[in-house]
């Protein structure tokens, strides 16, 4: 494809806005032309500080004009698989963010569309972007440590949602961990194939009211007989702690946090450094360009994304069973979650 | 006790070595007058390097002499119940390796045996000497992170023991990772109620074959409700690598592996540093020395040893716990195997 | 000034490249729409690669524009100093690449120009808008190290610049250290009095026999009686090689490298980061779009630039007395260059 | 020589004591036999704490002791040259304190006298015994940074000594950089023949009232045409600093501080490390031992210490060079203050 793409966002939110920022000033080879929010005070928002014309209430709107190539899309979980398919039904090839759907039977859907309309999806797991855990990846293909052994991710949020959003996010394993069992997918280059789920109420009572908990350690077994763990928190007073760990025969390749600056404080108390990025938004910033500039790239070559339909299902599954070890006090394989 | 105590070391292998020479030329309190090994030219040996006089193959004959204070069993582990027994039914004052015993019923009989003689006994978990590991036990104990929600340790061996060794060991959890799981207790200051134990022989299919894994991930729920997670291999080609870390509800405290050098090398290739120290010998070497300075003090002050006769039995159990739910893949409740 | 500004570039080389794709891409606030350069196919590339339609060989047409509000000159030294002056009798606001001109009387006039047509000028000293040096600078001034006493400032290229580039350069003083003098300037809010410049040929002989140094240790004083140091080499083989320390009564500050990724891996040769960012490109990216981002704002919302005319005269009159100092073998203070 | 050597202590300060229990319990192949002070409670005062039995306050007693091998003087640094001389001319070998003398006479008489009598001294450089800088050496040898072209050394003091002491010290280069001058030396493989001294009175008024600085930058010049810096300050409040780095045409080694732990800590404010470890005492503690066990192994095996009389010599003239660069203001040549 010559030229620039067209794209639409769909969704007004705060990684709407990322995205929409991102298309508008940082990927050459696209054009933010138009974005929906049910909301539309938001919707005109995001469009005014970007300077985009076109601002609509209606997603599909953006579906029925023919000029736009794809679409981005940063709307409700609930509506993902939906959209999803009036895109693919619409010729438009598709970015969609994490996850496809709380429901095996809505992403099967969903995939369906996108397979018979032969259009371009990639699901928004933005941390295979972020160059430190791609260089873990790198590593670990190369051969660089060996065989893989042990997995260990660590995953905790600065603070915790909104309750009412606890209430409605699919609970701690779809919401939180499901971008951990990506990671571990990726990294790993092997399938998860049974799940052990440990967790608590540790951080605030009202999550556990709300019917989730906040503090999880899961246990992973994977195809290749390497095992890995991985510990969520909702909240890490420190800011977001993400790191990965890869232990195999030959070595081990580990990836800690990103901080703003590079400062080392030394004085009468101590040596001090600065506290992790503090979330998604910052952390992931750089990763979040990057799978766009893939994405973009995909449609305008005709390449397939690294990051497909399939990808965005299988953590789901992952969450079904961590949910139901959780829930059953047991390990749980995954084929007892997934008779697909 | 004014002056020094006499001590003699039971066992003349590469930990009794540590205990010796520590003794001989470390501790001022302390006198090392007799050394103790079923081997006679072990025992030899190791006395002529330290120049110490008294040399027994029976080490009833230390038990006998009434100028010896205290004796150090660093015997293979199936003799420390009954060299513990024999050793307080003289009155000696006790230092004992790690375990006690593979079995609960001997180690309750040794620690009655302590109890009735009124003898010190202070079991070699030398790890909580650790300067690095002592600190992050401070921090929580001061409340510097807050209530304790996740326990991450890795422990991870730079080689495997003989496999003749491992077919001895009692296995992985009662041999390797019974120090981890003291190091757990002692860090999270609450006990362990449940254990999950996952594993695989990844390392060697030798030590498969001996009835044994080399790999595993543990798993502990805590009587406050926190989760620890314990990873182990019995192969970690860049050396020894001892880590913990504890999070929490205000922060969270890690203690990363101890260095030869701190020097840094930057070339065309990249930016290298020392690897970890190799093995315990190395690592735990102030450890060892401190460990062994407080038995002394405590012995010499008529104190009682941080790490008692109790605290050689629980990881024992907390290792049963681990073994059962590894062979029966489930979480195993320490009342389980431990029904006293 | 509501709405975007129109900056025109003049100069298409790497660094001007750098400032019209950031002012392109990253700058809401501006509308790059002229790109000039003396030779005709550089200017052209770029803009097209930026899809600007305004295309020129002499700069003056851009400052005919009445359109365009300011320029970015990314020109050879050698016309930065007529490119001023011509900018600011067009009115053109001015952001300029360092160093102004190597001859003070040319930077005199150029800066008498801009005073008088009222102009903002900025000079490019893009490392005072590294988030690490800045922090750097942040601490020094909130007192938190108490009173400067030692500055250290290591400041090494990855590689030497082509002997044909040498020759015209101005020498390692002026042509790179000068970053290095306005660094000291930044972090130590004092101003240097004093200079003692070591020097050698050890990188390259054809270096020398060009007429220049490739490694300096040049001795600073302030006029707050703080000494500085700052070593400079023009080949450090691992990278980039940026760093500075401040040192004062009440602790110290460092600021080390940026690398690409966090990533640690330990294997049976050693541990293993990776080397700094390669050059300035990668190094500063952040900081090119800080600067820049000041100066549109600066311009937009008629405020000073925090560098300035005199911030861009200063480090060269150091640089000055850095090439007397090595010269004649002796400190040399900056009044004996400056007699204004 | 078969068994132990016989040592006597001269000097029970505070290095006194830290060689004298090092000599007790650290070093298997000495036997510490006596201990000489001038004042004799603190003869007596170590004497006891090591229960040593021959206590006495002039040295000369020692050195009547036919039995004894060997003597270590840590007396104040204008008494070691005559020390040195007698203890020579009792056919004693020596190990002394750094400076042998503030006066190259008295300095060459002293070498004259153990040159005499052919006995061993070994000079009390105990940082070349440093593991972080002895590794910094051999990368050096081994060629693993190339051609060394920059030696960069930060040493930093705690606190300053008594104003009293600063009177008698021979100022900040004699009694603080001399250990900075021997590292330049050790480290580089290279001699000296140059110096430039930058200081100031930054930390203390009192110690300008003293005649002293507190504060330095001396630039090197070395034969091989690499240039070095030291920065010196008599205080960091976050303890004693000390670090090497040089810099080559292959690369960079760089040794950090040491601390007394590992552990990070990361709350809501920031990340927190140790400090360094606090001074020399504890810095060094390994150093000390590590020297000491390479005399008394010399003194056995009739081998030459690595830091002999001449390398106690020239760090004394490069120290005059750097006193007479300060008081000059020029750079000086390490042949106008050693016409030897």
């Amino acid at each position: 494809m010559a030229g620039k793409i067209n794209v639409g966002v769909i969704g007004a939110g705060r990684i709407g806005r990322v995205h929409a920022e991102n298309l508008a000033y940082r990927i050459p080879g696209a054009k933010l032309v138009a974005i929906a929010d049910v909301v539309a005070e938001a919707a005109q928002k995001l469009a005014a500080d970007l300077q985009i014309a076109t601002v609509v209430q209606d997603y599909r709107a953006i579906l029925a004009d023919r000029t736009v190539d794809a679409v981005v899309i940063c709307s409700s979980t609930d509506t993902h698989a939906q959209v999803i398919t009036d895109a693919a039904a619409a010729g438009k090839h598709i970015f969609c963010e994490k996850p496809i759907a709380l429901d095996l039977a809505k992403i099967d859907h969903a995939l369906a569309a996108v397979q018979k309309a032969q259009v371009k999806l990639q699901v928004g797991f933005n941390r295979r972007f972020d160059p430190s855990f791609r260089r873990v990846r790198e590593l670990i293909a190369a051969g660089s440590i060996g065989t893989p052994h042990i997995l260990r991710i660590t995953s905790r949020d600065p603070a915790p949602p909104p309750i009412s959003y606890v209430k409605v996010s699919g609970g701690i394993f779809l919401d939180m961990a499901i971008h951990d069992f990506d990671m571990a997918r990726y990294l790993m280059g092997s399938e998860v194939v049974e799940v052990y789920a440990a967790g608590n109420v540790l951080v605030d009572p009202a999550i556990g009211a709300a019917g989730d908990i906040d503090t999880a350690v899961t246990t992973l077994y994977f195809a290749n007989g390497a095992i890995g763990v991985i510990d969520n928190s909702r909240q890490a007073v420190y800011g977001y702690d993400q790191r990965v760990e890869v232990f195999g025969s030959g070595g081990m390749a580990l990836a800690t946090n990103k901080t703003p600056d590079s400062v080392v404080q030394s004085d009468a108390v101590g040596v001090h450094a600065a506290k992790p990025l503090y979330f998604f938004v910052e952390r992931y910033a750089e990763a979040y360009v990057a799978e766009m500039r893939e994405f973009v790239q995909c449609v305008r070559e005709d390449k397939r994304p690294s990051v497909t339909g399939v990808d965005g299902r299988i953590p789901v599954v992952i969450a079904y069973a961590a949910q139901k070890s959780y829930a059953e006090h047991r390990p749980v394989r995954l084929e007892e979650v997934d008779r697909r």
